[in-house]
């Protein structure tokens, strides 16, 4: 069933990731799946949302404790590799925006 | 051709919102799509991305100059109407985030 992250509350940081596919996959599903587990076992991980439609506009916005959490998730050694890639083959184009989560609400 | 928002240097706004959507469609195209038009008239407005996937759980980020400009948005009488309508059939369930976009980086 589709859901969406549950979070504590605010303030927590959330990295908004926006991105177009190139066009073939080129190992990029395998690479999406396990960024995600890698990401779930970082320190102040708290939860990921990734939709993707089929013009290949997709957005994810991860979910963090604190800044000093994504900048360990950005250096992740794995991730790097996957960063590099993604700027050179698997995104024709992406922006990341790091926002400081201020309010929140919402229907269960 | 899909493509995401251009946004200003930060600081500046994020609403991020996650839904998942009713089965049927029940006016809600339409309403979907009056609603960008609708905000991309309003003050403060920079932009929009949207996606939904076949599991229909859709990411919709807007970005705004600043706080008042997404008040004065939550506080718009056909938003208000269509937010309502959110609340009771469109969205099996949503959550909506505010949150100061601190940093930003991409490739173009």
């Amino acid at each position: 069933m589709a859901s969406s992250s549950a979070t504590p509350e605010p303030p927590y940081y959330a990295v908004i990731f926006t991105s177009v596919r190139t066009p073939g996959d080129d190992g990029y599903d395998d690479m999406a799946q396990r960024m995600v587990e890698l990401a779930t076992g970082q320190p102040g991980f708290i939860g990921v949302d990734s939709v993707r439609d089929a013009n290949g506009l997709g957005i994810t916005v991860s979910y963090w404790q604190n800044k000093e959490a994504i900048a360990l998730w950005k250096a992740n050694s794995e991730h790097l590799v996957a960063q590099q890639k993604g700027r050179d083959f698997w995104y024709k184009n992406f922006s990341v925006r790091i926002a400081k989560v201020e309010r929140s609400y919402g229907k269960e």
